[in-house]
């Protein structure tokens, strides 16, 4: 068999680091074990012509959110031989599921790999925002010592209300950790949870309308999918309370690139965190590296190396059924082609 | 009467923020109730001579952590009249207790005014070193995706042991905040709590040595005092777990200025961050400010906007009840010179 994992580059090194597992040179450490039982392993940070004659003759094909692979139908039929896509990670819009179904491809992300590292960083995301992190760090490294420039827009998160939008395995477990800050929470999602559940929770179901115009701080973690592309539009971002926040950490296609940015500078929104962009890699120029008010990160959420070594694992796991002719672990598969 | 309150300038505003209360010309919204009854307040950013004139006739001094008067015996005897210090926030190590009751004058700080705002600040810094925040938002801002490079130093804080040296107002409030994160808390203190304490907060006792070896993070909550005074020095830095974090939002007179500097230069240390210095203002060649692998801010933690307005209201308490001849609110008095 041959599998081509795209994904992201060795890049500069500080020196003196461990070895990333997920670049496309280490492969999630699978060469090992792959090429022991004789199958050919083929990583790559390429997304065009390069990638595109490994995809010839290729069986499984590895992506990550991280640095996607958009595979779409013109994608799809230059990889004839393509009955595997594992997506290391989670969320998989940047494969499109009708087609791959249509073309016998099954499709498996690792489930559960990185949902306390998002979760996390949620949190961060969303105290570096209210608390005025990055000016206030800015100014420690430029040599300022203005405590009134810092102090003007920094704010408690206890007694804020909280909007999360989307409560699966990582909106519960953001809500599990912002329990002990004495926040409000409310949630907006298409299946409300048991009484119990919210209760253990600390959340309250809401309408998204009522979500947007109560909160102070709105948290995306809902997948993109048709009903999620620009949610978070012109309108919805005018609705939102003047002076709150937004940490999406979700997929940036949920927001309306240009319509934050304007929100931003106008002031009405106080500040923009997470680490999804649309596209990805993001451009130098894309317009979110340079709107005022924002504590974004490059998309790594993740990706930290506890995060790696589970996603490593997982698709381990999910090849070693593969490849025995095994059923794949049932939940991580999105799309079952054998079932077809 | 005559008070005089040294705080931080109204420094470079952005435009349309709103006033910040604890300026020096905001002097915390107290000059209308002290006129009205016709005291005199003024308000300076001087620590110099231009105070050194007005404290030669202050009844009343207020002074901050955030841009603190050093109040020694040499500047105590320039201030003949001076009965009462307030420090506007907590902690008064910049007081000298011991010379001002000999003279005779009563110190007070607001309890518990802040310690939320800083406990928050904790959790934040902590997340922001174990992910690896501050280089992932440069990348952001600078035009860079080097996930491999992001991700290389980012980790997960579940699992992690967090240390917490000092387990006050807000080391408390910092444990009940990380509860939620699946880690394993140690804690040092003089007083040991008791065992259904411990189990609400989640925290176990430990020997400052074993805590110290034990640790991923250290998070210092403790005050300034003959005991902690470089506590974390040269010796106990090297003691600390290779590749572990640490977080100060304490003083910074608690760690070796140089020794700490180092300890990130060796890559001993993964990161520090914290919020305080020594001294303050941090001077703008203040090593701290250079240092690798840091996510200090200035010293604002304790002063985000709802934390001023309860300082502003602590304040005026105690102005209140001095004024009109009361006893001051116990749990703010440090100093009881009328005790004497």
């Amino acid at each position: 068999m041959k599998i081509v994992a795209v994904l992201y580059p060795e890049g500069e090194t500080d020196g003196g680091g461990p070895p990333v597992l997920a670049t496309a040179e280490n492969v999630l450490g699978l060469r090992p074990f792959l090429e022991e039982q004789g199958h050919e392993i083929v990583g790559t940070s390429d997304t065009g012509a390069e990638l595109d004659a490994q995809l010839a003759d290729a069986d499984v094909l590895i992506t990550t959110p991280f640095w996607p692979l958009y595979l779409d139908e013109e994608r799809i039929e230059k990889a004839p031989e393509l009955r595997l896509v594992i997506t290391a990670g989670i969320g998989s819009d940047h494969i499109d599921e009708e087609v791959a179904e249509r073309h016998g491809i099954t499709v498996a992300e690792v489930t559960g790999s990185n949902v306390v590292s998002v979760a996390e960083h949620n949190v961060m995301q969303i105290l570096a925002l209210v608390r005025n992190m990055i000016p206030a760090h800015r100014q420690a490294v430029e040599g300022r010592w203005d405590v009134a420039d810092a102090a003007r827009e920094a704010h408690d998160l206890e007694e804020k209300t909280v909007g999360i939008v989307g409560l699966g395995a990582i909106g519960a477990r953001t809500a599990l950790r912002l329990k002990g800050f004495d926040v409000r929470m409310l949630y907006h999602a298409n299946h409300r949870r048991d009484p119990a559940e919210e209760a253990t929770l600390g959340v309250k179901y809401a309408r998204l309308d009522d979500l947007v115009a109560e909160s102070d701080v709105i948290c995306l973690a809902l997948p993109l999918m048709e009903g999620s592309r620009a949610l978070f539009g012109r309108e919805r971002l005018a609705a939102m309370k003047p002076g709150s926040w937004l940490v999406n950490t979700a997929r940036g296609a949920i927001v309306d690139t240009d319509a934050l940015a304007e929100a931003l500078e106008s002031g009405h929104l106080a500040g923009y965190a997470g680490d999804t962009w649309y596209p990805q890699p993001a451009p130098s120029d894309h317009p979110w590296r340079t709107m005022p008010r924002h504590a974004m990160t490059i998309h790594y959420s993740g990706m930290t190396v506890e995060a790696q070594q589970r996603i490593a694992a997982g698709v381990k796991e999910i090849l070693q059924a593969y490849l025995a002719g095994r059923a794949l672990p049932e939940d991580y598969v999105l799309v079952d082609a054998s079932a077809a």
